[in-house]
């Protein structure tokens, strides 16, 4: 990278760390803070610091929080006899991103996954019992990834919750919306065809 | 974007501000600084600060610079009777990466765009001519992009340092190394078949 000034080359590979910011990219976003005014780019770092030191997790469900406890936990509103248990706070983001849903949630921070020396213990396992051993939940929904970790925490949960006495139910999983048949995978076809209901 | 809290909508609105960072790229880097430590994000912080403060043109050429005169200007090396002149430090950048130019640069900070209304006062052309007259070069490569501004200002370059006594000359527009004759656009046909030279 010669041609750069050093201060560019530092910016370019800081840039760079970054998921899915290759070298071309990286060059591009700091030609555009070299070239934005001081305001925009201070904008930036500013936001950067703050986040990491404002954002902590929800004491009580383990959502990204700059309080104690999150915005939805803290929201009078939301039906507190319904948890959605997640594996990340993004999906939190998701789903409230549809609006199709006013329960509120529980964030496992992860997916059982013994290759990688995951096990119950590293997730907010315990806490979630926790929560419905004390708590007013009537429904828990296993909203874990329909891949082969999540089926697997999935499966974990179910078996940990009934006992309990309360309804467990799993998203569904199926053909996406606006896809055709003939481009579909297979496991999601069978997935369709097992969950089928009557209309 | 409720489901987030402020630092982090805040954080993904700057992000999303870069070009060709859409929504979705700027929502996961964003997760990824609130996931990385806290050195890396200050790492990327500082190095965003520092580019604005560090940064200038070089006196002599106009590149980035973070001294009075460029990293290529101060190389004794560098072969001071050719000047490539170009759009911008990017260009530069380019041909560096290249290692095919050993002489030294003149950057215009723009093109001629009449219905912008850039006229060859708005670019470091007086600087370029001044250059020319109290220095060594003897040849001057126009390397302005071959599209229809840079088109335009090589043109009007030429006829300013041709009267000098200099030699100037054009870099080679063509066909790409790699491509097809049959997918390749008329212009850069047209282009390679006037420009021909014998073997």
């Amino acid at each position: 990278m010669s041609g750069y000034t050093e201060s560019m080359r530092n910016l370019i590979e800081e840039f760079a760390k970054m998921p899915g910011i290759g070298p071309k990219t990286a060059e591009r976003l700091a030609f555009y803070i070299l070239k934005t005014n001081r305001e925009t780019a201070g904008a930036l770092a500013r936001a950067i610091v703050r986040i990491k030191e404002a954002t902590r997790f929800c004491a009580v469900c383990n959502n990204l929080s700059e309080q104690d406890r999150c915005d939805i936990c803290r929201d009078q509103k939301r039906d507190t006899s319904v948890i959605c248990v997640v594996e990340n706070p993004e999906d939190i983001a998701s789903i409230e991103k549809t609006g199709s849903f006013q329960g509120i949630y529980h964030v496992l921070l992860g997916t059982l996954s013994p290759l990688n020396g995951v096990g119950p213990d590293d997730l907010k396992i315990k806490d979630l019992i926790a929560r419905l051993r004390n708590g007013a939940a009537k429904e828990v929904i296993i909203a874990t990834n329909p891949d082969t970790e999540g089926e697997a925490t999935a499966l974990y949960l179910i078996r940990l919750i009934k006992p309990l006495g309360i309804k467990v139910t799993r998203i569904a999983s199926g053909i996406p919306m606006g896809t055709n048949l003939e481009y579909i995978d297979q496991a999601s076809l069978i997935k369709s065809i097992e969950g089928r209901h009557q209309v």
